[in-house]
């Protein structure tokens, strides 16, 4: 898989009283790069035709954070999402972010697949596999 | 009218940088003030039948916000709806907080009242101005 | 160990466009149940004499979050602490969510105590081991 | 005054459930505004002599926010600072924001200087009104 990358600025009110960026502002940046990568590989893969409407959705089934260094406001962030891992109903997605040179995060979400009228799992679609892959 | 109020407890991750609680935050509390005002009036009063259902809802117009003080960490906030003032198509909610005595904030929001459908301005229900009058 | 619980009323800002609770909100909240609980035990336990002016602190390392329902606007969350895993160097605080009897979340943090000035990790201090244990 | 602009790519986590962009995120961009223009104009201009390890700086008096359109996901914001009024201890920042071609916010911020010690107001520096003007 080809990496992805995104930059984020940090934002002032990102940080909090221990003068860093706090865990959770980082957790929904976390949300910011599985989004723009699955965005962005649905519509320029071969799975363009991934459809919503189709009636297949994912939902956010985990997610898996380890703060290997603190992130501070001032500096550009680079979030790179590094794996995506497919399994029957569920893909596994697997991310870094790193701040002037030092890792700062690292963590994984799963995603799982599901029929968006029964709320219930299904296959990946051979879209997605085909376009995340 | 009698005042409305409701306790909020600060969370670290609404502090920043500067050790106090961040202003986004602060204004993020206000909409937390004015919908469980509204929520309280409308479901108790004599409006207890106001039903989104009707086809009228309301949207933010604006909000002000005067920093008054510094908000901290560790100590509850109370917030106050102080007026509602009831216009042709809007209600203007009046707001303030306080920490420790001190008051941190004062403000007010301006909530137009629209026909849900063609979204555009319609006069406050009756139901409505009974409710928070 | 006595589970230790706190209420958190989920608010309007917190839903996002699919209209439940955002996965970072639940994130943040995360956050209000392990320090809300690392404050009431070290306050009110043997070790109330823990004190970050003796140089000692700690810092997240990690989190994982299994969403497991959603989480909705209206009703009233229970967040409760089930167990605190002292190790050498680190706490495990695991955790869950549940809403209208339904569990929502379950999950865990990783805290790792350091020295405040050089940074690096230390023993978890025997005030903080005989306060949470 | 030259106008300032950045670009915003709205987050999903910023959507609430009424499907559009939450009015409290929005409120936390227009920190974003102002504080990149100040730190653009500080560095970059005449004044970029001004350092807070002079004593001064500025705490956030009052915002004023008016949503005149809805701001949705999927799309980007331009926002703006259009004027920037020094007073005596104050400068009123006045900033609009847009989306494909609608205008969604107007609105300003206060900010008062002050000295940090003392938390007093203080004139607005010359290197401000410089930088600034």
């Amino acid at each position: 898989m080809q990496d992805f990358t995104i930059t984020i600025s940090p934002r002032l009110y990102e940080t909090d009283a221990m003068g860093h960026i706090n865990n959770a502002s980082i957790a929904a940046w976390f949300e910011v790069l599985r989004v723009r990568f699955m965005e962005e590989r649905l519509a320029s893969g071969p799975g363009a035709g991934f459809d919503p409407a189709a009636g297949v959705g994912w939902i956010l089934a985990a997610v898996h954070i380890d703060y290997k260094g603190e992130t501070f406001y001032g500096s550009d962030v680079t979030g790179r999402v590094i794996d995506a891992a497919v399994g029957n109903t569920s893909v596994k997605i697997t991310g870094e972010m790193e701040q002037d040179g030092r890792q700062t995060i690292s963590g994984y979400a799963v995603l799982v697949f599901i029929d968006m009228e029964t709320r219930r799992p299904v296959r990946v679609p051979d879209t997605v596999r085909d376009a995340i892959g």
